[in-house]
């Protein structure tokens, strides 16, 4: 919902003197009014609350401070790595790339900005916000949904408003009766900005009202270029270039203040370096206010001006605002829930935020710039980028075969054409921008073909699928690759992370095994179900624990469970999580783990055991826990669905509530780590709807305990799939009995065909567990080893 | 000629000892024997020796040294705009991109060198050799001819060959029968290099054979870049690659030595960054040479591979270098000269020179990099950069539309693109890879597009053609254009160089007249021909020179005809060579000059006037001095054939020889200064066939006297063009009479029509003046105020 109605109150006593003259800020229409944008925009949420429309590849938003790396303490720097943080009081302007709930960043690609009276250049402090062009402003008078921005920068007295459509950025300034104003253009501005991280920039004015730009940056991903038409409303009164390098070699130097004969110094508007500024100012604009459109391109300044005319080739912010918000309806309304307002706030909030990325990343007449570095010209798919795999396979990626199915084949070919084009003949691991970054472990595209494919997405080369998986999973230079198949696991004296990237490889093993058992491969299928229970040889009978075995067949000398430090064994975990990451065979953990009653008390003693202060301090980026349990990091989410495997989804039931309760609110800081790009909104949409993927390709997912009253999913096949839960309240968190389409379900999993036949699964809700629901072996979630 | 004849003797008594195993150095074919490619190597003539075919893209060159700059005196700088300066003696490696004969400099792309035995990765100094990797060398042990350079690396017991097709360079090493070898490639390596020249450059290898790799450098132009493919004959044994990048981002910092679990910092055989080398290690060298063929484009590294799978599908160096070699002689043979053996070598070696540049910039499949930064297709011309304007427009442009005229409509085609693509709306005025320098004065491209099109050059967009002079030449915001129409001149208190401008305009505007008469547009004609006349309106009767005026009319006070100082009124001459530059209206300048005596007198007073030590150390950039008379500047230029003007051609006739005798050789330090692009040497071809193109547009030629004996060109047309002079001789320097096909020549002047009709003009040279010939009125060539 708006924030202005939650502040209406405070506006009236706002200290702060506005002459108001902008317009009302809009309500929002249909499920978009239950979004609040700012929810995960504190704490560690690393969300944004600007401007998107549905997988966009502008993200307009403001950002609030960018620490400088190599100047700022590292936890600064990661707080901002979405640009806005909750907690801070001062803008520096807008920019029109943002990461959504990454735990590393980088883009911010052109910052503008609003001014009134002095210009200054820099952007100045958080401390200190009169020491630059920033502006105070106050979560009072600011406001978002989906689509749309607003904020009054409170020392300019200019209201900001944003929107945009899938390419094109648009502002709308009010300067409340100012006449003069300025833009301010700030081309060094960057995420996870760091001196030197701007490789080459040029911006030149082309007529009275445009601007061309170009940026090429060197963070997270190296050489990123990024091309931007400015479109200013009103006729540029006067510009000025500012260019802060060392000017090391251009001619200006050598001849002081003194005119050489050529035009480049003289009257040309232009302006090319390492550190660019342009300072904007216009007349007039007492009346009306000042819209500015930006139009980004990867490819070239002709295609960002081609992506500003055809996508926004008028000045109507408001159509823009309402397009936009049409767009997010079209997909929050697939989804009809009833909860109370906060159920409502938080379910809708989550699923805006999974339906960020991954972006478009394609100019309107289909070029793209390709991880090869060439320019192609995408014809017959969209191209996506930004592929957050070891988060976004869990959940996400499944999630969107149902909200955004039409998406999902493109989103595959995006992955195989990176593959076509990738030097090393790998699929996707983390890229974004024509970028690989190689940020964690495991080669999970693998798992979101395999589970889109079994779902029946088709429309995408499957030939070259299949060469993609067979490259990337035998791939001779990728990390151990060559280890794991020599042994059986990977030897932590080859790699570090050893225990964790054996345990990915088998899940991802059991994905491909099922994609090819699909395509009729029994050979490949057999192959790949043999790789699949190499989980085995990373787990350590003695401790009960998985553990770092090294090439030699001796396990790790130096070893305790709940440790997980960097370059350790594991990934953002440690033993005792990681010794559940099994997804495709619990039932096999099981049993190396004692039975389901010992598998009970050692998922309870995750939970439950309390992690000393110390501990927590060592550990790497951990966060969201529950005991040891860790929501903030992805090898968790699944695991309170395993007491299900174990006959006991009872269990279950209770913690999804526990984690619910305390680990998710409707507030800033209401994410319990980073969104991850979805991954952690993803999680919530699954849990709160009562079932989860737990091993994605599997076509199951295990039923935990429905957290809305009701949920009905519109699918692409025309039908309907509708969850209720009438009796759930505080009390009424376990299940007592569920029907499927008016037939007892007696199985604690549902299965994709379940849902895509449509019709209604309907919970009876208890305050005591019905042990019996759920406990008969045969109605166990099914896992590999029991040969399926 | 090959210098390996001239060092015959020295070779035997070389005191270093080479096992001399490669092939012998080859003959050449044809009229490319006479080439010496080292004429104008030494002193400041800034040509390279390396292998080029006719305007191609690729100039394979040696380095010599690369002074950086912001490190070393300017002076050292300077002498290496070209890589290569004869005076050095060691070779640090061959690059791909060289400037020919420029006063400034950028390029350098791409140095490779072979090495044995120890891998150093520093060039080292000059000084001491063993400080690096670069190599002794001697001019005994070094050959070039047309399309071929071979030199033998001392210090390594290495020779080197170097061959090139348009697009790609061809290197063949001769380890001598040593086994083990290395190539280096040096990515930070530069022409003019300088701290941070280097924006961005990766660097990959794509298989046994091949490597990929991007550079772009900001240097004259700025953010260029150039895409490179690499082939090796024998595979790579071994390849390290080394980062010199402070290294501030990347994730191998924080790690220390540790290996990190991704790709990136592993298996990948590939680096990126600011300073980047590669060391390629190969076996199996003592019984063949390696063979190293490099692609380059503008465009893309897909191109760069294109260009290189096309151009050179095959490992045989002998048949690029023999097709490069009759490349050249389909050129050098349209001439037949004959003379003594200096005079041939010193013709044909100025015919090559002016047939290195504009050069093809341009991929196989048509692409090409325009000024807008944007990729092009194309199609319909072959694309040319490197546009020398203001030196070439005089005698260079006039020269290729009889030696090359298949090119002529591609190359105005290509500047009518580059105004196109310019957001300026201006045609070239020292543009080269897809930018503009802004570098010296005037908009001689006019000088170029009228000077074909009158010549019945019409295969270009005649109507862009029309559009483009009259943007250029009405520029708001170039230059001075708007005070120079508005005062008929540019003042000097406007800006620097204001003589200089207001003259070369006025010559460009006469230009202009011409096209524009041709196209039948005679209102524009005659405002073209009025502005032809503002060379009077800075011509200061008192003194007799043209000299600065300000904004309100007053003559520049601090005035001394001999000074030519930087950011004065004049560019690159003085108020005394610049007084003389009317090349459309000399009957004009001699009748404010005083009358035919006088302008005799003046003439004289320029060449016998010696400049004091102290002037000429003053005098930017100027050289070729006979007494005031500067050869080395394209000011002067045309300045000895305005006696003829006076109706005293005999006194053209001496100063011809005159300044063939003093400042031309066929030496290393043979050329009077800069070659720049072809202008010098085209003066020296035009000299030495008798005529010469005063102003262009004119199609009239001013007669000097013929240096050669016989000159036959070759014309489009089929027929053929005969310059005869068989009594010349070190006396006979004055013609007595001449014969139009038979028939008695009267005129100090022939026309183009006179050269496209062929056939046979004939000079009987004498050992005195004959002061009768082209002395009455209507025999000297025709001025524009003469009313032609």
């Amino acid at each position: 919902m708006l924030r202005q109605l939650l502040s209406a109150a405070m506006l009236t006593a706002s200290v702060i003197s506005i002459n108001l003259q902008a317009n009302e800020i809009p309500e929002s229409k249909g499920n978009a009014k239950w979004v609040d944008p700012f929810i995960g925009t504190g704490g560690d949420g690393h969300l944004f609350p600007g401007a998107v429309v549905p997988f966009g590849m502008v993200q307009l938003s403001p950002d609030t401070d960018n620490p400088m790396r190599g100047e700022s303490p590292q936890p600064e720097i990661y707080k901002r790595c979405a640009g806005y943080h909750y907690d801070d009081h001062t803008i520096m302007g807008f920019s029109h790339t943002h990461f959504s709930g990454t735990g590393h960043s980088d883009l911010g690609d052109l910052l503008i900005t609003p001014i009134t009276g002095e210009v200054k250049r820099d952007p100045g402090t958080l401390m200190d916000p009169d020491s630059g062009y920033r502006s105070r402003f106050s979560h009072d008078r600011e406001w978002a949904s989906p689509g749309f921005y607003a904020v009054d920068l409170l020392d300019y007295n200019v209201r900001a408003e944003l929107t945009a459509t899938a390419r094109v950025g648009v502002h709308r300034y009010h300067f409340n009766g100012q006449d003069k104003g300025h833009v301010l253009l700030d081309l060094t501005s960057a995420i996870y900005n760091f001196k030197h991280k701007v490789l080459w920039s040029d911006i030149r004015q082309i007529d009275a009202h445009t601007l061309v730009a170009y940026r090429s940056t060197n963070g997270w991903a190296e050489n990123r270029p990024m091309y931007f038409a400015i479109q200013f409303s009103k006729p540029i009164d006067q510009i000025e270039f500012i260019n802060e390098d060392d000017k090391r070699y251009r001619c200006m130097d050598c001849l002081g203040n003194k005119k050489h004969s050529t035009i480049e110094n003289t009257a040309v508007k232009r302006a090319a370096g390492k550190a660019l500024k342009v300072v904007t100012s216009f007349t007039g604009l007492e009346d009306s206010p000042l819209l500015v459109k930006v139009g980004l391109s990867a490819v070239s300044r002709k295609n960002a001006l081609l992506n500003l005319e055809t996508e926004v080739p008028h000045w109507d912010f408001d159509k823009v605002r309402e397009q936009a918000q049409l767009e997010w309806n079209n997909y929050l309304n697939k989804v009809d829930v009833e909860g109370t307002r906060v159920q409502r706030r938080q379910f809708y909030t989550a699923l805006y935020h999974a339906l960020q990325a991954p972006n478009i990343y394609q100019d309107v007449n289909g070029q793209y710039l390709g991880l090869d570095g060439e320019i192609h010209d995408g014809k017959g798919f969209e191209h996506y980028t930004l592929f957050s795999l070891w988060d976004t396979y869990r959940a996400l990626h499944p999630l969107l075969t149902y909200i955004a199915p039409e998406r999902v084949s493109s989103m595959i070919q995006s992955m195989l054409v990176h593959y076509q084009q990738s030097y090393e003949k790998m699929l996707p691991i983390w890229s974004f921008h024509g970028h690989e970054t190689w940020t964690m472990i495991g080669y999970h595209a693998v798992s979101v073909i395999s589970d889109a494919y079994l779902k029946g997405f088709r429309d995408f080369d499957v030939a070259l699928a299949k060469e993609a998986i067979l490259s990337t999973s035998n791939n001779p230079i990728y990390d151990a690759i060559p280890e794991y198949k020599q042994f059986g696991y990977v030897p932590f004296d080859v790699i570090p992370e050893s225990v964790s990237i054996t345990l990915e490889y088998a899940y991802d093993d059991f994905a491909i095994a099922r994609f090819f058992e699909a395509l009729g491969d029994s050979r490949l299928a057999k192959t790949y179900y043999a790789r699949a229970m190499n989980y085995k040889n990373v787990f350590d009978k003695n401790s009960g624990f998985v553990r770092g075995k090294d090439s030699k067949g001796n396990w790790e000398s130096d070893f305790n469970p709940l440790e997980a430090k960097y370059m350790g064994s594991f990934t953002e975990g440690n033993a005792k999580q990681y010794s559940f990451y099994v997804p495709h065979d619990v039932a096999g953990l099981i049993e190396l783990m004692g039975g389901d009653d010992q598998f009970e008390s050692r998922l309870d003693a995750l939970f439950d055991t309390h992690l000393s202060d110390e501990m927590i301090k060592e550990h790497e980026d951990i966060a969201g826990l529950i005991g040891n349990y860790a929501h903030g990091n992805e090898p968790s989410h699944h695991i309170a669905y395993l007491y299900n495997y174990a006959g006991k989804p009872w269990r279950t039931q209770e913690r999804i509530r526990q984690i619910m309760d305390t680990l998710s609110s409707d507030k800033p800081d209401g994410l319990a780590g980073n969104d991850d790009v979805g991954q952690m909104s993803a999680w919530y949409l699954f849990s709160a709807m009562g079932f989860y993927p737990v091993a994605p390709g599997d076509l199951s997912y295990a039923i935990g305990a429905p957290q809305v009253k009701k949920a009905s999913v519109q699918l692409a096949n025309g039908k309907q799939f509708t969850i209720l839960a009438p009796s759930l309240s505080n009390q009424n968190k376990y299940i007592g009995a569920v029907k499927l389409n008016g037939k007892s379900l007696l199985r604690s999993y549902i299965t994709h065909e379940d849902i895509m036949q449509g019709g209604v699964i309907e919970f009876s809700m208890t305050d005591r567990p019905n042990k019996q629901w759920g406990n008969a072996p045969k109605n166990r979630p099914i896992s590999l080893s029991q040969g399926e």
